[in-house]
């Protein structure tokens, strides 16, 4: 199951670069299946990156087209990520990228909406310059930067279902079997499996030195990337998660205490202190 | 549940405004407290702006500082968001404001992880300029803005469900009851009212007159504040998905062509097309 939700989160990311490639920098079909071609030798190679770049070379027989230009936009889904995203609320593990992929999925299928919003709601009126070659590389830095995050979710997911659910998960080994024969395989999967065969109690994937460093390298760009989609208004939606994900996981104070003092405040929730243990209460409205 | 759903929503928008005027602006609690009694008198005006400024108020007993920054960031839950997400999951309703929102208490809980993780992840080297005035009043629109796309997931979700399960609700009755005393009660819930009476089968919030212009006034300065909290490092998951949201809904084309392309090749999973009704299947890898 978690593995689906990978996937997932792998498509969705792959669709937001082809979306960017293709709407941002008006990419043709030949030039995506060059893009996802160079892709495939780096630290991104995979099966999923590997078709795409095949896809894109394949010709409709009606129109002559390139065949996917003429796929409809609809996202169907056969419930395994939806699954996945119930399943780490009922365990309490934020996969916020997996999750984001689900709802694209979602948001795609009620295409006759957005048919129709498309005239009314106003974007904005800012437009890209001409760096075509410098945003190419960047999103694919976004790429492998969201992925790192997204797997990092999924094998937290995993590390946690283990304890929940008593069942002695070997992390490592899951991902040298998925890197065997599955549709996330990938090169990837073999840097994901060292990890976890060096740490097996490692809490989060992006502490790994290879994994930190790997973010490091490509924050300048993923910000960059981010940054151009929402002044230009293109929807990133995974891309997006992940990098919230990645701030918010290195925050060592987060706004949570704001929300522990309103629920204090309307409901008497309690919360706690950050200088001595216990539950407190106050009246705020009396202060 | 859909209400409590939308409380997450507003309470998480609240906290990442919050967050951003601390660690961004560094502004002190008694600025705080002015900058949400300034809202409060707006398009923002609410009872959980209203209490916010009020907390901001109150000083520890214990050692003279703030009482909000004694408290603990680990916000808990009762699980209403959490039902809330995993049912509009079932339902096929993408909600992804709020399901942000139920994620980022579940990444405050992780309260240890984060503090071990602070050091070790690196965030951006850019840092803000002094433009506070401006900033503090970019950030109110972000609010407005984002708080108008996850009532329009929160209602859409309302009207899918009653659909769904034939419950024959009506929406304009329900912003009436919600305005008249709960912990999401608003000013903004008369507008809401006021849209579903004049159309109660309008699709989406987002799409009436009066929202969308709300919107569009404040598009330029949401996609600012946003894009200086990823140059700067600070989360804004629900922000960000609102944003996502706005911009996925009105794409008249939207990626998933591609992920159905994908599908298609590795599960012969079928599509559909853009020109022509019917279901069709390729075999990519021999094109």
């Amino acid at each position: 199951m978690v593995h689906n939700g990978i996937e997932y989160g792998d498509m969705q990311l792959i669709a937001e670069a082809y979306d960017l490639l293709k709407r941002a920098l008006h990419l043709e079909a030949n030039e995506l299946s060059q893009v996802f071609e160079n892709w495939n030798k780096g630290v991104l190679s995979s099966y999923l990156i590997e078709i795409t770049a095949q896809i894109f070379k394949v010709r409709d027989t009606l129109t002559g087209k390139p065949l996917v230009e003429m796929i409809l936009d609809e996202a169907a889904q056969k419930g395994t990520g939806k699954w996945t995203s119930q399943d780490a609320f009922d365990i309490g593990v934020p996969i916020p990228t997996i999750n984001a992929a689900v709802e694209a999925r979602l948001l795609s299928a009620i295409r006759a909406e957005r048919v129709a919003a498309a005239p009314i709601l106003s974007g904005p009126t800012f437009r890209l310059d001409k760096k075509r070659d410098w945003m190419i590389e960047a999103i694919g830095k976004a790429l492998y930067a969201s992925k790192i995050c997204s797997y990092a979710q999924g094998m937290a997911m995993l590390r946690v279902a283990s304890q929940s659910y008593d069942y002695g998960l070997n992390l490592s080994e899951i991902a040298r079997i998925w890197r065997g024969g599955c549709i996330i395989r990938a090169q990837f999967l073999n840097d994901v499996r060292q990890v976890f065969q060096e740490q097996p109690d490692l809490p989060n994937l992006m502490l790994a030195p290879f994994f930190r460093q790997a973010l490091f390298d490509a924050q300048d760009a993923w910000r960059k990337v981010i940054r151009t989609a929402v002044a230009i208004g293109i929807p990133l939606p995974a891309m997006s998660a992940s990098l919230a994900y990645y701030d918010a996981y290195r925050s060592e104070r987060l706004p949570a205490n704001l929300t522990q003092a309103q629920r204090d405040y309307f409901g008497a929730h309690t919360y706690q202190r950050i200088d001595q243990p216990g539950i407190f209460h106050t009246e705020w409205q009396s202060k």
